[in-house]
């Protein structure tokens, strides 16, 4: 992971091999950021989304290994009780250039991935909603 | 709704059976957002999209009823003559992970919405372009 | 195109006929961007879009001619040996609501295109990663 730091945002860049959440999560600790949202784009060759489902408040998972472009990368940054949380939504063009996507658990960039993070000023939190199981942002 | 306010960013929170475009709109009125920019994800389990059809300047449109996830949704709010307008083109996640989307009209918060909107420090207006029989940015 | 500054973002529209790529050249070429990060929807009615073959060193390519929605346009203005380079992966909605999508080549604006490019404050630039021949950007 390259980085520079830009009057708003971080200008960050993962390079092949690396993990597109543990990296961000790295960066979020390495910097010590109050919360941040995310957005990118690049290319993975292995990634492992999710769709929620509501009522069983659990995550039906797909684990993908192919080269697959990352179309749209979006989120945030929050701390919950375990320390920093990316929750991240990602569009993944295949090469057929059909999309197919959810909730992003973790993915290996296979190219580059680009990504501006924009730290917020005020720290973003994470707090367990019970009716989903989920830590869901913390604003009151 | 839940909001906090950021040095950049209206950092916000919809909850189940909040609905999305007028949520939006309603923090545009209480803010008194002069205009904004609009970045999210979550899910939604209600969904009206549409698809322009410039030649016919109509909407073909398209409800859906089931658990999706908020891939990307993106736009702006504006002025129009009849008060705020919040444009937002949305792709949706599907339980198969296959993605879908357009223009939205309205959907329904299911679990949870995010949303980063970044109010603009000049007005944006919207005015009729009657090649399309729609409200495009007003830009000089 | 015609666009207003704002004190985060230079706020675009785009109308009908006009490229998405080239504007975006010619507006940080006119304005001297540093470095840009670009997010924009819209509708065009012709694109070229790619799938990287990272093993083959090259894009697969599609060239599609009818109406698409822009559902999300996301990405960045760096500047390489030969001037600036506007990198875009962009999602599209046809009138069957399906989306395709990739990076983005080239696409002709039908209807209007919403952009927001927020200027970096340092400059952004690429150089040449020569195990896939592609331009990523010059982090250190």
């Amino acid at each position: 992971m390259h980085y520079l730091r830009d009057k708003r945002n971080y200008v960050v860049k993962l390079s092949p091999g690396e993990q597109v959440v543990a990296s961000l999560m790295d960066l979020a600790r390495g910097e010590r950021l109050a919360g941040a949202e995310i957005r990118g784009i690049g290319a993975v060759n292995q990634a492992r989304i999710g769709f929620f489902q509501p009522l069983e408040r659990r995550y039906e998972t797909r684990e993908l290994h192919e080269n697959l472009e990352v179309v749209s990368l979006l989120g945030s940054l929050a701390y919950g009780d375990q320390g920093p949380v990316v929750h991240l939504h990602v569009s993944l063009g295949r090469s057929d250039f059909s999309l197919i996507g959810g909730h992003l658990f973790e993915a290996t960039v296979s190219v580059t991935l680009e990504v501006f993070v924009t730290p917020t000023s005020k720290r973003l939190e994470r707090e367990l909603d019970q009716r989903f199981d989920l830590h869901l942002l913390k604003l009151r």
